[in-house]
């Protein structure tokens, strides 16, 4: 049952003739992204194709007052598609086109509907690559609205760096552009990081316009194992406190690594483990690599197992990649539940501890993994979505955790976003400043169309 | 003449003693920076001490309408500092406190009125440094208000990337805080980005926490010299599409070496020159040496004349530093003005040599400096700020550089902001997203006494 009114049903119907759905099932999966969050389903779910037919369908749907939920590839952690208004799920993934590459000026510019994988795959036989990298194959809008990192933030940043400028249709249907492509700018109001990040709260992101590299000439991936996940966080920590560039630098706990051998059948050895990659030129990356394999030494980590073919490497970053959906696989019909803060480095390995001891006794299976160069980690759950009582126990596991992380100085989110999941830390952690945040909701989106439910506190 | 109403004055007077003034001398000080602008003075000048007292400053301001301009260490150049409708200015410079300096985190906390000079000084001896440098010893306030950057900007970034989070008195009197200390976060809008280069507009700036880095192995230094300008250029494209990390990559017009061996007493040669510094390991500095020198030779540079003790480093970079000041002392009662584009690198050589013909037949000493490694260079042109032919004259190359700039992708001020200088042409580079700004601007600031007449069209 559609509660869209009629005559808004008839103009979409007819404008978007096949392209608009009110299909039960379409409308179930996107009402939804891959986590353990209820699904709350749109009234209708409409296939756009041009930022002139999203600033149509807001325009009309801002008439009716009826919300408007921008859809990339539907891989969001913390309920962000969730339609708690019910309103229209605008699907950007036919939007998907490479628009623009500059080799000379290292950037490109994509529709909101590309994902990482697809504009990788584009851009390798020019030698360039764009390093952001969440697990999931997301849409470049769907990371720039979460503002979205993964394992190559702690050498290129996330994509509060990386966006250079974007194409946004505001709450009126006005389409504006944040940015040119100069790399620095000091002309006005930063707009482009107004949107990175906002979840599609104030305005829906059509294009996107984003810094790239160059491949580099030496890649070099090495494994490392650990007696614990204490000293593995510790020699982590003193390689960024060395200010030592790596590219990569992942903790796996035991846990994780037997999942990820189920899941991607590999056989790596089953210890808490860091994941290293480097990327230079031959002498910088063999300077990069005595370095950590001194510090590693130090903090009691056992040989390095490298994995320097590039079909290897591939495969040891996709079982990485892939490791929330490993945790999840290792019971059926389980959902994922992702914690994901971010703190100060030094406080890192406290908060590892303090995980530990929330983690004994859990009755849900779970496993530790992090962005541990940027001071970013999760617990991934297998959660059963039909069992009150263990979403309450994991809920309470993940409270704790929030709630350490911000009391020393961190972040209830480090690249997931808020999305309905988060909402009730944001005051905790912003104080005050939540209130600015909705001075400036309301301004742009007085009708409070634009992904209602999300990121502020009711 | 103070235009404040007597209660205000009354009350000022009485919390803030001697620290409130309305002395002619002081008040002309406070209403110019170092650039061209025609100076328009505050109605008195206070001198805050914590954030505590800026908060009840805008609050008193605000209950009786009275503008606030916030006041660093007045090296505006875009004549933020212009009380274009009178006000208060409040002078931060005694807030100056290094409040906290992480060396395990790479992060400090000070108060918005330290110098950029003093915070260096301060973290020597921890081997740690601030690598932002706009030529002035600006305050972090300031730098962070313009979205400053400098000349270490092509490998660290600029103010943009390095502050994590800011204290910010709001225009109603309350404090917040825009972050914490985690390297990322997707907790919300990104306050922190919408009050960086927000220019005192939106709030004023009391305590900044930036991002540090340690001090680089080994530092190299160089100059290269070119037959032209554009060879000069097209060999820093070179070097910057290739990606090697150059810290610091200047380029200085053979006018400007005149101008800077006379203030500086050098005896560098007066040819159209590249400035580099290679920060990394001795093996990372050989290798981007390496590869520097074989572009330079490519594209006709002559021989790399070397400055590696750090007392002829020193040297070399104040003088660069101190080109606007050596530009403007070359003529008596003269006033600097210098135009700040930034394009995307493609576009540099095209945009030089474009600039190049404008300046033949100018009648006003100019010289060419450019952080070239982003694409933003600068024309110092040495006023006489009493002859409106010259003005007139400079504001229309100044035009026609902007426009250009701006019709190949670029922008109207790569790091000095908008201020007063570059209001014209913001809706030319931004369009419609100006409204977004006002929108923003009219939502946090209903008054409008957060420095008006600055950044957006009126």
């Amino acid at each position: 049952m559609s509660a869209l009114p009629p005559a808004l049903t008839e103009t979409l119907r007819s404008r978007f003739e096949d392209r608009f759905s009110i299909a039960q099932a379409l409308r179930e999966q996107h009402g939804r992204g891959e986590s353990h969050h209820t699904p709350e389903i749109p009234d209708a779910v409409v296939f756009a194709e041009t930022t002139e037919e999203v600033a149509d369908l807001v325009r009309l749907c801002a008439a009716e007052n009826v919300p408007v939920i921008a859809y990339g590839a539907g891989t969001s952690l913390e309920g962000h598609l969730t339609a708690v208004r019910g309103g229209i799920s605008i699907d950007l993934s036919r939007m998907s086109e490479i628009l623009r590459v500059s080799a000379e000026d290292l950037d490109c510019t994509v529709q909101a509907g590309a994902t990482r994988e697809q504009l990788n795959a584009h851009l390798r036989d020019q030698g360039l690559f764009f390093p952001i990298d969440p697990g999931a194959n997301a849409s470049l809008g769907g990371m720039a609205s979460t503002r979205a990192s993964g394992t190559n933030a702690v050498r290129y940043g996330t994509m509060r760096e990386n966006v250079l400028s974007l194409a946004v249709v505001l709450p009126t249907g006005q389409v504006i552009r944040t940015g040119g492509r100069a790399r620095k700018s000091s002309a006005g109001y930063d707009l482009t990081r107004l949107f990175v990040g906002s979840e599609g709260t104030l305005g829906i992101i059509t294009e996107v316009t984003v810094r790239l590299y160059g491949i580099p000439d030496t890649i070099s991936a090495a494994l490392c194992s650990f007696e614990s996940v204490e000293q593995a966080v510790n020699a982590a920590i003193a390689v960024v406190q060395l200010g030592i560039p790596v590219a990569r630098m992942e903790l796996m706990d035991r846990g994780l690594i037997k999942a990820v051998n189920a899941y991607s059948n590999l056989a790596l050895k089953i210890e808490d483990t860091l994941a290293f990659e480097f990327h230079g030129s031959p002498a910088g990356v063999q300077e990069q690599v005595e370095m950590v394999a001194a510090i590693v030494e130090d903090h009691g980590g056992k040989d390095f197992e490298w994995a320097n073919a590039p079909e290897e490497r591939n495969r040891l970053w996709k079982a990485r990649h892939n490791a929330f959906y490993a945790v999840v696989s290792q019971r059926p019909n389980a959902k994922g539940w992702s914690s994901d803060v971010c703190v100060p480095v030094s406080q890192l390995s406290g908060c590892i501890v303090k995980t530990r001891e929330l983690l004994q006794g859990c009755t849900v299976p779970a496993a530790i993994l992090g962005h541990v160069g940027d001071g970013n980690y999760h617990v991934v759950f297998a959660v059963d979505p039909t069992n009150p009582r263990e979403i309450e126990e994991v809920a309470a596991i993940n409270k704790k955790m929030v709630e350490y992380a911000i009391s020393v100085g961190g972040t209830s989110t480090g690249e997931h976003g808020v999305g309905t999941g988060k909402i009730a830390y944001l005051r905790h952690e912003h104080g005050d400043a939540v209130d600015l945040m909705a001075v400036i909701k309301h301004a742009i989106d007085p009708k409070g169309i634009m992904n209602p439910g999300k990121i502020l506190p009711g």
